[in-house]
This record gives C-alpha cells, sequence and structure tokens, in this order.
C-alpha cells in the first residue's frame, strides 16, 4: 500500500476555528489498524440539526441505512465514525452492530439512540466488530474537545495520504458563523456520492430542511464534480450539523430557503464542499496529476455535465495524462462515447491553455514539444469547447497511475 | 509498449479454410509502423453482399462514416484495411483521404468506389498519408490469394499481442458453407462495438437485408458483451460478407430471415462472433487473467447486463482480480452503482465455482486459502446470484493491470 503523500497534497492541514456547539475525540480501537486512531466521536449541543446526501447506491452500507432512518427527524447530538470497516454487506450482524454503537454512544452522552449518527469506511463484507467501541466510548465522551479538525480528519482516513479540512466564515444578519468540514477519500470514488465521507460543521442557527435544500445544491458543483475511477461506495456519506450556537451571539435561525440573509453562507457552504472536493481529487489512488475537465458550448449545462463525466471516467485519457501525453484523440473518443450532442467537425481541445485541436483538426499551430511541457504540470486544464450550445460544466478527477492499480490490487491482503 | 504475447493467447492460429470468392493480400505502406504490414487489401467476386455493426460514437472515423453510406446497398467488391492511422478526428483530410482510397482501390480492381469498404485503426487526429497506399494497391490486387488469413489478422493488428481468427462450417440446404472471421482489439474496447476491427466472410447465399439481420443479432452476446476499458472507439468496425459463391454448389439463396434453413448458418456465424469476441479480451491490453462475469436471478435479461457491465467496467473489481483478491466487497458496489433492481440481503458471489457471499453475508464456509487459489487460475468467473428474477446475462472482460497502464501512458509517444 502506498505510503507517501500526494504529490497533490497541499502544503499543510489548515487552522480551522472551533465551532461552538461542536467537540471531538479520537480513539484506537483496533478496528483494523494497528498504531493509528480510528474512531471519532463529535458531541454536539442539543438542538443540532442535520442534513446529509448518501449514496445513491442499491447495496448501501449498515450506517448508511441508518442515517437515512435517522435524517428525517433532523436532529442530531452525536456523529460516531470509524475507519478500517465499512460494515457494508454485513446482513443483521451489520445492523445490530450499527444499532449497539449508537446505543452505546447515546448511553454514554445520555441521549436518544436515534439522536446519533453513524459512518463506517474501510473494508466491505467482513463484520464490524462494535464491542471494539465498548472500551472507547467513555474515554471518548470525556475527552471530546473543540477544534480537533486535523485529529478528526486522520481518524477517519483509509488510503488517504492526507488529512482534508476546510473552512469559511459568513454572516447572517450581523452575526458572523463559521464553517468547517472535514472528508476522507480516496478511491471508490464518483457520483452520487463522490466522496465517501464528509461532515460539515456549522453554528449558524439553521433549520434541518432549509439545511438540506443548501446541502443538496452544494454537492453539485463538488463532491458530485469529482470522480476518481467511476465507482460508487455503497457508504458514501456527507453529513451537515448546525449547532445554531452563533444565535446566542444574535445570529437570526433561518427556517425557509428563500430567505435573503442566507446568501453569504450559502457561498461559505458551497466553498468548502468544493475545496474538500478537490482535495479528495488531489489525493485520488495513486494521483499524480489533479485534472480539472471543463466543456464548454454543449447543448446545456447537464449535457455538459455528462460529456466532462465520460472524458474524467475514460481510462484511456487518465493514463494518457500519468503518461504526460496531450493524446487529445482519446478525448475526441471520451466525447463521441458520451452520446450527447456533438459535432466532430466543430470540436477544440486545449490542455492547459494550449489550443491543441481546432474545428475538427490538429491546430494549425500545434507544437508537440510546447504541449509536452505544459503535460509535465502537476494540475492539468482539460478543456472542450462543443460548439453546439452555451452549456458548460466542471468536473475534477486525477490521472491513472500504476500505483492506482498497486494500491487496488493489494488493499484487502 | 508491450510485445510479449498475452498469457491468455491461444497457442497458436486457427486453421481456417478459404472461402470462394474471398482473396487476400498484405502489404507494408509505412503508415507508422516498421518492419511489418499495415496493409490489407480484400478482394470480393461480384454479388458479394455486405452487412455492418459501427461505432455509436459521436464522433466516428472518416472509414466509419463511409462504411455507413456505402452499407445501404448492400454489396462490396472489396475491403481496404489500415493499422497505424485511424484517419479519425481529421476533417475533410479524413474525408479525402477515404475517398482517395476508395478510388484507388476501385481503380486497381475496375469496379465503382462505392463498393469498396475502408476500415482503418490507430492513432486519432494524425491525417493518414493515403497516397502511401498508391505504391502498393496495384501489388495487393495482383498479389491476392485465398486463405491468407494469419496474414490478414497480422496486418490490421495494433497493440494486439496476438492474430486473431475463427472459423465454422454450417449447412444451407444440402450444400457446407463456410465462415471466416479476424479481428484486432486491443484496447478502447466497449459496447458499442466491443471489438474495433473484425471481419467475417462466408460463401454463402444471403441477401444483404438478412444478412445485417443475422449480424446485428450475433454481436448482442459476442462483441457487445465485451468490454475492456469501457471505453468506445470511434473506429469500432464490425463487417461481415458474403460472396454467394457456395451457390454454385447447390446452396440456396436465402432471401427471407425467417428462412428455416438459416438455423445451422445463424448458430455458426455467432459461435464465429463470440470466438472472436473472446479472443479480443484475451487480449485486453495488459491482460493477465479473462473474466467471465454472469449475473443471474436479475429483473429481466437487459438489466442483468446492466449489472454485467457495471462489475466488468469498475476499475477496483479489475484491479483486484489482477492481485489475485477475490475482493467480493467491490463486486457488492458495482452490483450497487448500476441502478438496477437489486436486494443487498439476497446476494449471492461466486469466484471459480467457490461461493464467497451468501445472502448478504460473507459465505459460513468461507476459507481464504481455498478462495486464494482459485484466484490465481488464469480464467476467473465471476457469479453473482441476484435473487430477484430470472434474467440472466454474461459478459467478458480482463483484469485492469499496470501493463495497462505502462501500455496506454505510452502509446502516442
Amino acid at each position: 500500500m502506498a505510503t507517501a503523500v500526494s504529490p497533490l497534497a497541499p502544503a499543510r492541514f489548515p487552522d480551522m476555528p472551533p465551532i461552538a456547539g461542536v467537540r471531538l475525540a479520537t480513539a484506537a480501537a483496533g478496528i483494523r489498524y494497528a498504531g493509528r486512531t480510528d474512531v471519532l466521536l463529535t458531541l454536539l449541543d442539543p438542538g443540532t440539526t442535520v442534513a446529509g446526501v448518501l449514496t445513491r447506491s442499491k447495496c448501501p452500507s449498515a450506517p448508511v441505512d441508518w442515517c437515512r432512518a435517522r435524517l428525517k427527524a433532523g436532529k442530531a447530538r452525536a456523529l460516531v465514525v470509524n475507519s478500517g470497516n465499512a460494515n457494508a454487506f454485513t446482513g443483521k450482524t451489520g445492523r445490530d452492530a450499527a444499532t449497539f454503537t449508537a446505543s452505546l454512544a447515546a448511553k454514554a452522552i445520555g441521549c436518544k439512540p436515534g439522536d446519533i449518527f453513524l459512518a463506517s469506511t474501510g473494508v466491505i463484507g467482513e463484520p464490524l466488530k462494535a464491542e471494539a467501541f465498548d472500551g472507547v466510548m467513555d474515554g471518548l465522551v470525556t475527552g471530546a474537545v473543540p477544534g480537533r479538525w486535523q485529529d478528526a480528519a486522520k481518524a477517519i482516513m483509509t488510503t488517504d495520504t492526507f488529512p482534508k479540512g476546510a473552512s469559511a466564515t459568513a454572516r447572517i444578519g450581523k452575526a458572523e458563523v463559521a464553517i468547517c468540514g472535514i472528508a476522507k477519500g480516496a478511491g471508490m470514488i464518483a457520483p452520487d456520492m463522490a466522496t465517501m465521507l464528509s461532515f460539515v460543521f456549522t453554528d449558524a442557527p439553521i433549520a434541518a430542511p432549509v439545511l438540506q435544500a443548501l446541502l443538496a445544491r452544494g454537492v453539485t458543483d463538488s463532491f458530485n464534480a469529482v470522480t476518481i475511477d467511476g465507482d460508487t461506495s455503497t457508504s458514501d456519506t456527507l453529513l451537515c450539523f448546525a449547532t445554531g450556537a452563533a444565535a446566542a451571539r444574535g445570529a437570526p435561525r433561518i427556517t425557509r430557503g428563500s430567505d435573503p440573509r442566507l446568501a453569504g453562507f450559502r457561498a461559505a457552504l458551497e466553498r468548502v464542499l468544493k475545496d474538500l472536493a478537490e482535495q479528495v481529487a488531489r489525493d485520488g489512488e495513486g494521483a499524480r496529476k489533479l485534472v480539472e475537465v471543463t466543456v464548454e458550448g454543449a447543448t446545456s449545462k447537464s449535457s455538459a455535465r455528462r460529456i466532462a463525466m465520460s472524458i474524467a471516467n475514460s481510462p484511456l485519457v487518465k493514463t494518457a495524462i500519468a503518461g504526460e501525453d496531450a493524446n487529445w484523440g482519446r478525448v475526441v473518443m471520451a466525447v463521441g462515447k458520451a452520446g450527447e450532442p456533438a459535432d466532430r467537425d466543430r470540436l477544440s481541445i486545449w490542455f492547459n491553455g494550449i489550443r491543441v485541436a481546432h474545428k475538427g483538426l490538429r491546430d494549425p499551430g500545434y507544437d508537440e514539444a510546447t504541449v509536452s511541457a505544459a503535460m509535465k504540470q502537476p494540475v492539468i486544464a482539460l478543456k472542450v469547447a462543443l460548439g453546439m450550445g452555451r452549456g458548460r460544466d466542471r468536473v475534477l478527477t486525477c490521472d491513472l497511475t500504476k500505483e492506482y492499480v498497486a494500491i487496488n490490487g493489494d488493499y484487502r491482503s
């Protein structure tokens, strides 16, 4: 398994403020890994609302089923996450493990099991030994403190090579509110949802249905615009918790999605989601290059999205980029296979700003040396102009390297 | 570029009989490769009918456009194929190159350009220097002889590691007819069509519309049931030519698809198509294992097909198989992401006959050592039973190895 940090990793974990009403603790429960933390407990003050976007897999994990059922009530008191075992495809044992974990946490905290949210990531199909949480739960509850974002982000990693965090602030009325999020990738990443696990916290006082609408909108151009390998996890979970603690500082409680005071918060939330999603792409398994695929001139945004995803999921495009080869012929192939309106003879393609193909032909000014130099960059902007309409979209992916194969050919054993 | 022959290759090229009315010749025109043949000319006697299935790419190559237009008339006098350059995304230059090639062949043969069929495979986006054919065409026409199938199969190879051929015989009425086909892969292989190029020849006297119906039906469980990397070429072309020469030996001319005398021929054609398609999978770029994915108990055959393709195209499933890891959790993932009716708790999964998961749980008799030994086989039969209905289907793929990445990260340069 690769242990070197992705060359695309940010220089360091960002400074992220504590969120009033959120306390974090991690522990090493020995679920699978030795010598590292693998459980995250997040305590949430009474009154916290919750929203979530979960995998659309027809074979979801037990924690996904658990969260889906609990999201209806829209309130939360804690989040328990473990890495090392996904508790997926574990049948009744898995459901029992989820129930046991929630009951354990509820008892230690003094709330109802239904107020506990759960997520698990790691191997599929192995029973999760939830009794391992028994030995650490009380310590997690008593030891939880604000602001330990980096520790939290580390505890939920699997094949990730760096912890992922992002934050932003916004004003609601005259009060400043904060948003902090963490995420983990790093393979089996595709819409919908794009990341396996991401948790976002804010002290803004926002009613659960409004939070849900914000989150559902926010994923479109963030987590759902990222693909690593086109494979969708059984466990993909994005949860957003709003403690409402900023109300004490004068933030008005938002109960309608149309409330104009939400504008700044919505933008800040979307920045956090995009930042986290980009970090997931930057830590795609074996990734050496971040690839931003932009499609413009499509007949609609959704058509542009489908073409962009066809390019971003193409093994041939991704291996070419790994080989630093501006193989725009494969981009043509991927446009063609998307099945969306396109006209070969109007197509233009750019790599990092250099137009390599124009109106269905190799660009007359094409210069192999110039293009090859551009392909050595760690970030590749691949742009396609279709010349059909005004639809435009952008997705992120990474290259497909031998390391991806190595990581995934030797993960379970 | 990998040069070693695929470990999944057949022991040798099959013995294939000449087809009356078909003559073959190859030449080295220096399109791209040094020291090997790269042009195939197939001469077809007057009266030959033709059918074809072509890529559904929205950005097809110039030869694909050419063939699509010519198929309407249903007759053919020759086929010209080159390797090394796909003549795709080459604009008006590409159309001119196709027209030039057809005119050149027509003149040498003494027929109309519209009776010439064309196919090109290789790099996309580079202009095809069709004038290179000028120096070899007359020699090809005069040198064409029956039965040179292996030479023909070799001339059309690109990243293929072995030439692909298959044949069968059948009776129509009291006369025996023969079917011979050749094909080339080896990447950018996905429905629809699955292979880049395949050409099938028979001496059976079959009207073009009947031949078209037979071919369209025949691809469903052969070429369209193979995927290497989910990438669909701009050039995928399957053509079937029927010279009708067997009429001289008493074979009745078949003009209706419902003719009961077609049964044996239909079955023989499907055997040839399946054999060729399997050889394409066995020569998938970098392939070390042939993977047969069978899905049963789906709500319909088409649902089973979509689930089987979701498994066969999953990079995580394919890398696990490359690593000889019976990672059935990833199979669950791929079933779940297909979006087809499935119930996690009814799912069972087998690798090479060993049941590893049963009714939504790891099989109680699961033994890692036994399964690991089975995963070392060169052919992996991956079976999924959904327990939903009676729909069943089967597709072929190969594993995803570091060699795939190496081949495709360094193909153009």
